[in-house]
C-alpha cells in the first residue's frame, strides 16, 4: 500500500485511446516526472488536463495526452489516482508504461486497483465481487445482479444480520462477565426466536445460490426426447448455425453439446443430449447416461416428440406424459419447467393439428411442472421464436423478484452462507437445550465471524489473494 | 455536424474500463438524459463527475461511472465533449452506446471524432493523418515521425513555403489588373530564384518518403545469397522463430518470405530469398527474379555466403564482390546498405578465421557501399546479435536527422508533393522563358492548390471521405 501502482485499464489491443490508471501516495508526484503541462501537483480533484507524456531527460515527447487527477480519498481506490488517457497505439501503451515504471511506479497486479478501495474501506469484499461480475457480465440479468452487488445489497443484507445477532452476542458476553452471579441479561426465547428468523434468511440467500449461479453461468437448458426427434436439428435452430452434427441416422447425438446464448435478458446453457433409447452402443449408453444427469441439473427441458412417426389416434395426455424421461414424470423435480414441443409439423394433416390442439390443452392441465406445449417445425423453422419466447417467459418468472430481492451468485459467498447456517444450527440447538451460556456463546462468535467473512470484515491475505487473482491487471 | 455522435474509443473487448466519447452540440445535454448525478450541464469543462447511467424511464441503472466534460472549443474535436469511462463489459459497453442512441445519438463513422477537429479547425489534414499515424506506429521512429506530423511540423512547413508562393501570385495577380499599362510589379528574377528553391524543398520533402515510407512500413532487408547459404535459417534466428522451412536441400526457399520485427527503435521487414543460383524449376526460376526484384527494393542487403564450402585459399576481396548479385555490385545503388555476412564459421579452422579478418577489411575499404563485414555461424548463433546490432546502426545513420528533419510517410501527401512539382515545373519554365504573366499566374495558382490540398485548405468531400474511413471507429 506503500507503492504507488500503475496499469492499462482498458482492453488491450489498439484503440482510439486507450487508458492507464495510476494509483497510490506518490501518484500524482511520478505523474508529473513524466509530464509537460501545467503541473498536475497544482490541480483540484476530479480536473482533467491537457498535456504531453515523455522521457524529458532525452528531450522525446511519447504523446499528447489528457491526465485527469483524483485526490485521496475521492478515488476509486481512495488513494490519490492519475488516469492517463493516451492514444491507444500498442507503442504508446508500452512506452507510456515504460515511462511510469522508470518514475517510481510498479506494475499493478491483477485486482490490485479493486483491493485498495477494500483496504482503503472505499468497499467491502462481497461488492468487490460485484465489480468483477459487472465487467465479466453478459446478459441484462446477470448484470442487474452484480450491479446490486457492487452498490453493496448483500453487504447491507448481512450487516442487518449480524448487528441482530451481534446485540444477542453482546447481551450474552455480559452474562458470561457476570456469570459468578448468575444473572441472565439475555432472554432465552428472543434469541431462539432471532436466531431461527436469521437462520430462515441465511437458508433462503443460500437457496438463491443455484438460481443466482443459472443467471450467470446461462440458464441450464435440456432438449431431450426419443433418437431422431429433431434435438440437435433444434439446437441449431435455437443458436441459429450449425453447432451439432445432424443425420437422419437414429443416435447421430452421443455425447452432450453444451452451448450459451444470450436471449432477451438472459443467457441460457443449451444441453443437446443423446437420444433416450435402449441401445447396445457403449458410446451411446454412457451418453444416455449424461442426459440423465443434464435433465436433473437443468432448470428447463425442451421434451421434443417427433409427431410424425406416431399414431395420433393412439395418442393422449397419459401416453405421452408417459413417454417422457421419469425425472420429469416424477412431480418431486418442480423446479425444472418443461415445454413439450411437437415437432415435425409441416409432415401431418390439418385433423392431427387439431387433435394436437386438444391435446396441449390437456397436457398444461395435466401437470404443473409442464410450462408450455408447442407445434413445431424446426424444418421451416416454424415455431422456434415461440420457443425463445417461452425460455425468457420462463427465465424471468424465474428471476422476477431478482430486480428487488438478493440474489448470490458467488461460490465463495454461497459457501460462506452454508458454513454460517452450519454454525447457526448448533446454536439454535444449544438454545433448544439450554445449553450453558458459554458455549452458546461460542456458536456464535463462530456464526459471526462465517457471515462476516462474506463482506471481508476479517479477511485473511489468502482469501484476498484469491479473490484478486480472478480479476482483470488494470482494475 | 449539426449531430451529436458517440462511439467507444477504447481498444474492443472486455477489460477494467472502457470510454466513450459523446461529441456534437448537443453533447452535455444528451448525456444529462442519462445521467444520474450533480447535472453535467452545470459542469465546468475538464471537470469529471462521479454518477451512474441507465434508462431512468424504467428506472434501471446500466453502470456506475465517471463522466469528463469538455466544453467547445476547448476539446479533441472543438465541440462539446463528454467522455464517459464504464465498467469494461461488453455488455455494459453495448447498453452504454445504446441508452445514448436512444437519447438522441448518432453512431460516429470511422475517424468522425477527428475529421470534426479538423473541420473546426483544431488540426489540418496532415496534422490528421498523423494522428492515424501515432495510433497505427509500431516503432520508435516510426511514431517520432507520426508525433511529430500530428503537432503540425508538415502543416508549419508547407505553410511556410505557400506564403512564400502567395506573395509572388498577390504581386502577378496585380500585374494582370494592371495589364494594359503594361507594368511590371513582380521582378520576374526573383520570382524564378524562389520558385527554384521552393522546387528544391518539394523535392527534398518528396524525396523522403521512400525513407519515411521505410520506417513506417518496416526497413525492408534482403538476405541474399546462392542457395543453402543458411539465408532461411538466419532469417529464424533474426526473428528467434522457425518462420521459414530450412532443409539441406538446395533450392529449399522458392518464394520470397517475409516477416517485420522490431529491433531497437525501427521496424525490419526481412525479405528471405530463393538462393541465387542457375536452375531449371520454372518455380525456383520465378523466384529468383524476386530475389532480384527484393534487392532493388530494399534498404539494407544481407549477403550470406557459406564460407565452409568455399576454397579460402582462392578467396579474394575481388572474387567475393564479383560473387554478389550485380544489382550489389552496381555502385548505382548506393542507397542500399550491405552486410556481408560469412556463414558457418564452426566449421572452419583458426587459420581460415583469421585471413576472413584480413578479407574483412579489403571488402570494407573497397567499396563504400559495404557497411560491415561479419564472420558468423547460424547454426550457433554466434554473430546473430552483431547483426542486429549493424542492422540498427544502419537505420539510425539514415534516419538520424529524422529526429529534426520532415519526413514525408503518407502516400497522399507524397502524391500532392508529386504534383506540386509537376505544376512548379512549367511555372519555372514559363519564368525563364518570359511567359506571358496570365499563363504563368495559372501554372502558379495551381502549384498553391497542389500544396494546399495537403493541409486540407481545399479539401474535396472525396479526399476527406478517403482519409478518415481509414481511421479506427472512436478516434
Amino acid at each position: 500500500m506503500e507503492d504507488t501502482i500503475c496499469a492499462i485499464s482498458t482492453p488491450g489491443g489498439v484503440g482510439g485511446i486507450a487508458v492507464i490508471r495510476v494509483s497510490g501516495p506518490q501518484a500524482i508526484e511520478i505523474t508529473d516526472r513524466i509530464w509537460k503541462g501545467k503541473p498536475l501537483g497544482d490541480s483540484p480533484s476530479h480536473k482533467a488536463h491537457l498535456g504531453e507524456i515523455g522521457d524529458w531527460t532525452r528531450n522525446e515527447a511519447v504523446d499528447q495526452c489528457v491526465a485527469t487527477v483524483f485526490r485521496a480519498p475521492k478515488s476509486f481506490t481512495g488513494e490519490d489516482t492519475v488516469e492517463i488517457s493516451v492514444h491507444g497505439s500498442r507503442w504508446i501503451q508500452r512506452e507510456a508504461l515504460a515511462l511510469l515504471l522508470k518514475a517510481g511506479c510498479r506494475m499493478a497486479e491483477a485486482g490490485e486497483f479493486t483491493r485498495r478501495a477494500v483496504m482503503n474501506g472505499r468497499m467491502d469484499l462481497a461488492q468487490a465481487e460485484g465489480v468483477a461480475d459487472v465487467i465479466a457480465s453478459t446478459s441484462r440479468a446477470a448484470h442487474r445482479i452484480a450491479m446490486s452487488q457492487m452498490k453493496g445489497s448483500i453487504s447491507r443484507k448481512l450487516t442487518e444480520l449480524r448487528e441482530q445477532l451481534l446485540e444477542l452476542s453482546v447481551l450474552l458476553e455480559l452474562e458470561l462477565d457476570f456469570s459468578e452471579e448468575d444473572v441472565e441479561f439475555a432472554d432465552r426465547s428472543r434469541l431462539l426466536a432471532t436466531a431461527l428468523s436469521i437462520k430462515g434468511e441465511l437458508q433462503h440467500l443460500y437457496g438463491s445460490f443455484r438460481k443466482g449461479s443459472a443467471i450467470k453461468e446461462g440458464i441450464p437448458v435440456a432438449i431431450v426426447g426419443a433418437t431422431n426427434a429433431g434435438k440437435s436439428s433444434l439446437l441449431n435452430a435455437l443458436l441459429d448455425y450449425d453447432r451439432a452434427i445432424v443425420s437422419d441416422i437414429h443416435g447421430t447425438t452421443r455425447d452432450t453439446i453444451e452451448e450459451t446464448m444470450e436471449i432477451g435478458d438472459y443467457m441460457f446453457r443449451f444441453i443437446d443430449t443423446a437420444g433416450l433409447r435402449d441401445t447396445s452402443d457403449p458410446i451411446e449408453q454412457i451418453g444416455i447416461q449424461r442426459s440423465h444427469k443434464a435433465i436433473e441439473q437443468a432448470r428447463i427441458i425442451i421434451a421434443l416428440i417427433d409427431i410424425s412417426s406416431l399414431n395420433i389416434e393412439g395418442l393422449s395426455a397419459e401416453s405421452i406424459i408417459a413417454s417422457l424421461p421419469e425425472e420429469i414424470r416424477k412431480e418431486t423435480s418442480v423446479e425444472s419447467s418443461v415445454i413439450i414441443a411437437f415437432n415435425k409439423c409441416d409432415l401431418v394433416d390439418t385433423d392431427t393439428m387439431r387433435r394436437l390442439e386438444s391435446l396441449s390443452n390437456q397436457l398444461l392441465s395435466h401437470s404443473r411442472c409442464i410450462y408450455n406445449v408447442l407445434s413445431i417445425s424446426v424444418e421451416n423453422g416454424t415455431g422456434i421464436d415461440r420457443i425463445r419466447e417461452t425460455l425468457t417467459e420462463i427465465a424471468s418468472e424465474n428471476c422476477d423478484n431478482a430486480h428487488d430481492s438478493i440474489i448470490i451468485t458467488n461460490l465463495r459467498q454461497a459457501e460462506a452462507l452454508r458454513q454460517s447456517i452450519a454454525s447457526i444450527t448448533p446454536l439454535i440447538q444449544g438454545l433448544e437445550s439450554g445449553l450453558e451460556t458459554d458455549l452458546v456463546a461460542q456458536h456464535l462468535r463462530e456464526t459471526l465471524s462465517n457471515l462476516a467473512s462474506i463482506t471481508g470484515e476479517i479477511p485473511s491475505t489468502e482469501v484476498l489473494n484469491t479473490i484478486f487473482s480472478n480479476f482483470c491487471i488494470g482494475k
